[in-house]
């Protein structure tokens, strides 16, 4: 089959790999109908040191179930189904805490595994993994779906780890796709005020769409004032960082408010955050990390189903397998926000 | 009156001030009973430059009322009360969200203001700041009372702030009086299992009998792999912070399980914590502060009073007021836990 293997930074590209095959009882095998490129993929396609064997890439994919192992139950060959970033048995004492991302027998895509962005993924612990949705599916909904196997969870984990409610103002730290989804996230966890960090007019003017009640296109301290003069003052209750950068969770810190919460999902760039003598006397808290997708799916499922919920806007192109290294090129030169691929 | 003041490093001094007066309409002075040394008095103690003007001292103290201003109801001359470390109106936004430490009109004992370590104090904000107790509440219990001004609440809150409960694992790290009291709090609030570190005997004695399972006396790497020995590798769900040092702080990070929160109480002498793409990885958070002790002395108080929370034990020395500089060499220099001072 068609896939796509990284060489190093610059270096996607899409060849002929070994079709995917049953290895272990619990696996099954995924012909992928919508996968798509994300933030994080940038990462290496920006850094990662030239390699002679390459690295699978993608992680976030939905499609149709081909064939499964002998001990896979609750699922059958023709069922639509939905993968979350992390794959994870379901079972384990962190599986059933909601934090599938620590299973004891799970793992990432990609590497020396299928990835999403190829033809077709071997998924290990299927039956801890994938998510069958209803048959008949509006195709229209496929991209909102796809957004549930990573960008969307991730935007709602954050929220929630910040503890995001009716009675909490928001900051959003960053106007990617994560950014856009932790706005949506927020917006339907009823915040009021969700004040948008970001300057790409293009993204932000969705993340009004999608909640955002203020914008602001200052960074450094110039940013940080501007969003206390937003709150009399005091920061929001809820900051979510969705990018990862030193900048970034230093901005996160100094614009939440006293007793508030900065819940961080962007993949970390940088090492320390500032937590001195000040945010003690502040009662500043952190949290969050990687999404526990396979959790947050059942919760937002019906609303995507349902149409009130959209994050499949984040999507703003959409190519065929062939085409991944342009798609990678267009979201890392900020022409693309996210790219969506049918293979 | 006679009030302890700080000029220096290592120099403390007993010395006449002026009487407190009532100054403002929310003012009330208050006659202290009992007071004690708190292990944060000693951060000023080893380093403040030399000072003309000095420092007052103190910040934990129950006491009579003595006089009140005109605007202090609820309140009145004879009443036994108990003031929590910070001041407070008591009305504003984040008092009435329980974030007292972060009063919009409030502030820290001491410095210009009276310390709890003298004759008597001039309590600012009287009404929301001070506790009412009991008339005729048995004297053996004002020890432990006194603990609800700060040391008690503040691993109290260590405990909150890290979400302990019947369903979690506890470390704390640090046997000082805060580390002990958030033993007394994580039992309190039903933890099977809590491991002290810490290795001075006699405290950690008083550890086992407040409620710790396990003690480690290794510090550092070594400390590190005991506490995930203990855990079957995991770590605990929860780690209570209470010293302060950057040691500290990086332990407590290695030590949390997967999906777990760090309360840390510990004044802080770092500046930064260690939370880079590993904790993102593991959803680790950090949570905590300065304790709002007057809301959890409403929650603490029937314990107290009914004698099933006995904190009062951290205090193994009492002392008169002339005495106060030696009860700071004796805390400095490990000969006492915590020391009651009895003007």
């Amino acid at each position: 089959m068609r896939a796509t293997v990284m060489y190093g930074a610059g270096d996607v590209r899409v060849e002929e790999v070994a079709d995917p095959v049953i290895r272990e009882p619990a696996d099954a095998v995924v012909r992928v109908l919508r996968s798509c490129i994300c933030g994080s993929d940038l990462w290496p396609y920006r850094s990662m040191p030239a390699s002679e064997h390459g690295r699978r890439m993608g992680h976030e994919f939905l499609g149709i179930i081909e064939d499964t192992g002998g001990d896979v139950t609750g699922l059958r060959r023709g069922d639509l189904v939905l993968a979350p970033f992390v794959w994870s048995d379901g079972s384990c004492d962190f599986c059933r805490e909601g934090l599938q991302t620590s299973c004891r027998h799970g793992g990432l895509w990609g590497g020396d595994l299928d990835g999403g962005q190829g033809e077709a993924v071997r998924v290990p612990q299927a039956p801890g993994t994938l998510v069958r949705l209803p048959a008949g599916v509006d195709e229209a909904l496929l991209p909102s779906l796809l957004t549930l196997s990573d960008v969307m969870c991730t935007g709602h984990h954050a929220a929630v780890s910040a503890r995001v409610s009716s009675r909490t103002s928001v900051t959003v730290v960053g106007d990617g796709a994560v950014g856009l989804c932790a706005v949506l996230a927020a917006q339907r966890l009823g915040a009021e005020q969700i004040i948008l960090m970001g300057r790409h007019k293009d993204r932000t003017d969705l993340g009004r769409e999608f909640g955002a009640t203020d914008v602001v296109a200052e960074r450094g301290e110039d940013g940080i004032a501007r969003v206390r003069e937003l709150t009399g003052g005091d920061g929001t209750h809820a900051v979510l960082e969705c990018v990862g950068t030193q900048d970034a969770i230093d901005t996160s810190i100094s614009v939440v408010r006293d007793g508030g919460v900065v819940g961080r999902v962007g993949a970390a760039q940088y090492d320390e955050v500032p937590l001195g003598f000040g945010t003690i006397m502040r009662n500043i808290g952190v949290a969050g990390g990687v999404a526990p997708a396979r959790a947050y799916i059942e919760v937002l499922l019906p609303g995507v189903l349902d149409g009130s919920l959209q994050p499949g806007k984040v999507f703003d192109a959409a190519i065929g397998l062939e085409q991944i290294p342009d798609g990678y090129r267009a979201m890392a030169g900020r022409q693309a926000l996210k790219v969506l691929i049918r293979p």
